[in-house]
């Protein structure tokens, strides 16, 4: 689909340089000019200007075969980061949770229908996936995501719930939007979500609200183990304390911080 | 400075709207329209065009008056990160250290003149400026710097010295071209940079090179302290020992790697 033309002020060759640094990832880290053309849907000669101007910029590096990213790129990403203070705010606390329970720990928001991971500290890997800041997730399937989810105003949870697709990602995916709407509702009384793979098998994780100083929920912070680990009884008696004494730490840190946490829009 | 101009394929308004993006920081979370055309010297009209491109492509939220960056943001700076192996292979051994010797760790790569943090584990807070992955620090003045400058290639190092402005950052920062050509000899000499308060006061910071598998160095590993915790000589014997088995212990790892891990261009 055709974003609104130039015209109405849609600037296409920014959309266009963008698609291109996205197009570079954990399987394609170095492209040809054919490569990054196809990646992208673009000419060669429209794939080739962008590169070399990428390249002028320092985000792109080519030895005049392939092109790969700079680290510059990553000044991108970070003005994200150091825009919003919850990451920073977030981190210690988290590294303080790790070393209690000794399982990966996390803050993500809500970005459309997806979770953003913005703020982790990883143990052991579980996932089959890699999961950095900035990793996304369909956040009907992860337990943030529920938290995120059971927090929103009734008419963007009701938009949500008509619009959402519910693959089946793991073997225990919830599978209608009646079954989750039912979820949240019970997620925001009890004011925490276990999911138990239903992102993929053998990942439980359990999630916490984190509030700003005006009690809006901002973030979601939740511990993830293995299935095989950690029983989900296991995962609310273990886990579960530890990670709201941490939300509500983070919460606390928030309302004295100098400046709107808020990572949530 | 007017990079070559559009006829040679430079796109203009790839390199302005990526300039909209990093003019949001920590200091200018929130702009408004003006703001931001102050800031990227644009006219209203074509900050307008960028900002509005980059809501519409979900980088960018508004409430109609003020502009802030999304998480989207973030996939941005991740496409580098996820197309290298580095980070993910470092990760768990700075952790590793961390624990063990109860200060920050980092893993940066050179990029031009400055390095660039792209793998961290914090303890404290010693700098008066927050580092996350994407940070960037003028080589010369830090020790992954200085490491990473001692293993460049002879002519690659000449243009560097022959180059660099060394501006006093810290109360010990390097004060001549020469005196910092004769302490990276030493420092390629004995394998491994103690810089001490030459980035910032009270900061004292020991690093070691990590190598790929065909013997290049394509990054540093540093442990970081304040000067009040640690003496040069503490950080040589109780610092020093653990991070040179760090270096070796990615290093080990890399040579594994399914792929080129290389992050340093």
């Amino acid at each position: 689909m055709e974003p609104a033309s130039e015209s109405s002020g849609y600037v296409q060759s920014l959309a266009r340089g963008l698609a291109v640094i996205r197009a570079f990832d954990e399987s394609r880290p170095e492209m040809t000019l054919s490569d990054v053309a196809r990646a992208t849907d673009l000419s060669r000669a429209a794939a080739r200007r962008f590169l070399h101007t990428l390249v002028q910029l320092g985000y792109v590096w080519t030895d005049g075969r392939v092109f790969a990213l700079t680290p510059r790129v990553l000044e991108l990403g970070f003005a994200y980061l150091s825009s919003v203070s919850l990451p920073e705010i977030a981190q210690p606390h988290l590294e303080r949770l790790v070393s209690r329970v000794h399982e990966s720990a996390s803050v993500s928001v809500l970005d459309g229908e997806d979770i953003v991971y913005i703020a982790r500290v990883p143990t052991s890997r579980i996932m089959t996936v890699s999961i950095n800041i900035g990793t996304r997730f369909p956040a009907y399937a992860t337990s943030m995501g529920r938290v995120l989810l059971a927090h929103l105003p009734a008419e963007r949870l009701d938009e949500f719930l008509a619009g959402v697709r519910l693959d089946p990602l793991g073997p225990h995916t919830v599978g209608s939007a009646e079954q989750l709407r039912a979820e949240l509702t019970r997620i925001r009384e009890q004011g925490w979500a276990l999911v138990d793979q239903e992102l993929e098998a053998g990942l439980r994780s359990i999630a916490a609200p984190i509030r700003d100083r005006s009690d809006q929920v901002v973030a979601a912070a939740n511990i993830s183990s293995h299935a095989s680990r950690t029983t989900g009884e296991q995962a609310r008696e273990n886990l579960l304390p530890a990670l709201l004494e941490t939300a509500e730490a983070i919460r606390a840190d928030l309302r004295v911080a100098p400046r709107s946490a808020s990572a949530a829009r």
